[in-house]
């Protein structure tokens, strides 16, 4: 039997569940004894041309383990965005040599919409010279944009965390006689799929009063009323709103942020909006009111990560390498929930053409627009996908985290 | 056996455990057959005032049990200054008539230290009119800056939230190549208490690599040279800040929201420190740069509360009424840590007159000012406060919170 190697990167955003994948990719190697060397590429496609290249067999079984609770993305992250191999072929005639000198046969990178470009770009320089190695997209997003697959790994635990934190600050701000407009802001630049998640702490009667996703074009005057209506009632409201709400104009509710506001795929880097909505309220209606922006937090809570969402993320790393194995390429793996009343997902593939650089946003009929909320059947979608929890380890009272010691390998000479 | 009943309140800022010594009260009441009713202040004082009180012995034992997990203030809180008794004398006349109306014998608010001045005012009248009812302050606040206290119950659970929280973050903000300033503010207007606690997060390898509290004056070119210093080391910096952090000149370094910034007591509304410090950065050393405020969910992520904190809230509470029904009147509980290698924690009394309106700062020799950073002696004396994690149940992938039927009661005709 022919041995060979296969190598792991991840890429974009992080979130809870991103390591979860990574276990999965290196608990299934394990079980094949023609892989020879399990290698993870740090900060992604960077790591393989600039000679960042670990072994991840060395690293202890009880490390691996603890990865399933472990945020952020352990071997780094990148955010590069590839050239046309046609137009410039270098990085990807480095990284075929990189692959060839290690005899990798197997490329898995779990990530985003951006990474699945960056797959896509990889795979098809790889046919396109008849080079040998498969290339396997592993599906993670906390913002659940991802086309062809019913929901993304990592959505699940960012929206179990907010509903949480929403039902706890519900509670905080209801205690009261004379409360605040409190005005939470939640990531999602183009779709609304965290923000509409927050809409399931109404299962423990804590939800948000009003809910704007950037699905629905904003309309202030509507909003300072809503706003008026629920304070003289209740004397508190909770609003939620994505970060990317947009006028009647499509144009973005704020562009504020002086500094910084490009990240390195050109995209606008938004953030402030509740801060904006609160000095509104305030100056045209003198209610008392706060802005909260949740932040990073709700891509990192892996203290409160779905059981669900973590298993999913697991499965979908497994299920890569037994599809890069079986000599797929160019896919990613997809998760299908099968029309049944209980909720089940089954794992399949899915052309890397049909999801790169796409955006799946919320349906519209997962949108209450006239009362600025979500439906029932958001909430049907959703609910199944924060069930569990994992059992976290705690030492000193805080959770345990996974370190990875790092053993580096040579690429080349 | 003359029987009588209590009446509890729970007033100023909310905490994750401040129900547990609600529970802690109504629990120790049951065990006493003389006790007839236990009745709720619904928003502290006011519900007094303006007949909002309840019965909560009609609410099901469940209920009661599920206090421990439930944050924010579950009876109301209210933020109300009382006159002094001897300038106008209305409201305590009133207080003293519902309470002769309703028999009740010992009343016990939960609260900060306007809450203390509260309980002392309220004690100060009935000794002046020699009417027999025993008022007892049970200590809360997530600030921890109460006198004559070990700790103040609410705190430890802010800090294991805060602790993990912030090691999420630093795993979160060092997965890219070149990441960013990264400035958290937390809460704490004068003492720094809450913010320090981030320093726990060391225990697991994710430290802040700077920590600035209000005790020492902030030096904003000293904050430069270091983030420069550490960015060019790790290519990422995460520093922590309390929103009360001043300059040599003991004034805030930021006065900057523009609209509600007083609050009920007059004191000055922070919060925006870490955005403005971002915004220096940015201009002065040109590197990418973000802010995160983590708000409200510091002091109701009961998610995660601390099973210490929990248990120990619960004794202030049940301890309290022990204390008032043995007679005693103007006092706070207040829980001293026993001088033994092994960390433990016994109740007693203290003055209401020492606690009232004071502030206890964060003793020097926890910081180590040199470094921006928090010395071991703040770990050895805040490690033992955040052990232990309480069972949540989880109903439909969310916790359980307790939800109070409200049977209110009549106090007058």
């Amino acid at each position: 039997m022919n041995k060979y190697s296969i190598i792991i990167g991840q890429s974009g955003g992080p979130t809870a569940v991103i390591n979860a994948s990574l276990q999965g990719i290196i608990e299934e190697a394990y079980q094949h004894s023609e892989i020879d060397n399990i290698y993870g590429a740090l900060n992604g496609i960077v790591g393989i041309i600039t000679n960042q290249i670990i072994d991840l067999k060395k690293e202890t079984k009880e490390t691996i383990c603890l990865l399933k609770n472990t945020p952020s993305s352990i071997l780094g992250s990148a955010r590069l965005q590839l050239p046309l191999y046609l137009e410039d072929a270098t990085i990807y005639q480095h990284i075929k040599d990189v692959f060839e000198r290690l005899n990798i046969k197997c490329f898995l990178l779990i990530g985003g919409n951006d990474s699945m470009d960056t797959c896509l770009k990889i795979s098809d320089y790889f046919s396109s010279i008849n080079f040998d190695c498969h290339v396997i997209g592993v599906p993670k997003t906390i913002d659940n944009d991802l086309v062809g697959i019913d929901h993304s790994p990592g959505y699940a635990s960012s929206i179990k965390y907010l509903a949480t934190i929403i039902s706890e600050m519900h509670q905080d701000i209801s205690c009261y006689i004379n409360g605040k407009v409190t005005i939470v802001e939640i990531m999602g630049r183009d779709a609304g799929w965290l923000t509409a998640g927050t809409a399931l702490s109404s299962l423990n009667n804590h939800a948000p009063d009003l809910i704007y996703l950037p699905e629905v074009a904003f309309d202030i005057n509507d909003f300072l009323q809503k706003v008026t209506k629920i304070y003289h009632q209740n004397h508190c409201v909770l609003v939620v709103v994505s970060e990317g709400i947009k006028d009647a104009n499509n144009e973005y509710l704020l562009q504020k942020r002086t500094f910084n506001n490009k990240d390195d795929f050109g995209h606008l880097q938004l953030g402030g909006v509740a801060q904006v909505l609160a000095e509104i309220v305030n100056q045209t209606l003198n209610l008392p009111v706060r802005s909260v922006e949740i932040n990073i937090p709700q891509r990192c809570a892996s203290h409160l990560a779905s059981k669900t969402d973590i298993d999913e993320a697991y499965n979908c790393g497994k299920n890569g390498l037994l599809y890069a194995m079986a000599g797929h390429s160019g896919k990613m793996v997809t998760m299908i929930r099968n029309k049944t009343s209980k909720y089940e997902i089954c794992y399949s593939l899915i052309d890397l053409k049909s999801v790169a650089n796409k955006i799946k946003t919320v349906p519209l009929d997962y949108i209450d627009i006239n009362n600025s909320n979500i439906s029932q059947a958001f909430i049907d979608y959703a609910l199944p996908l924060i069930q569990g929890e994992e059992q976290i380890n705690y030492q000193n009272g805080l959770p345990q985290y996974a370190k990875l010691i790092k053993y580096y390998v040579k690429s080349y000479k």
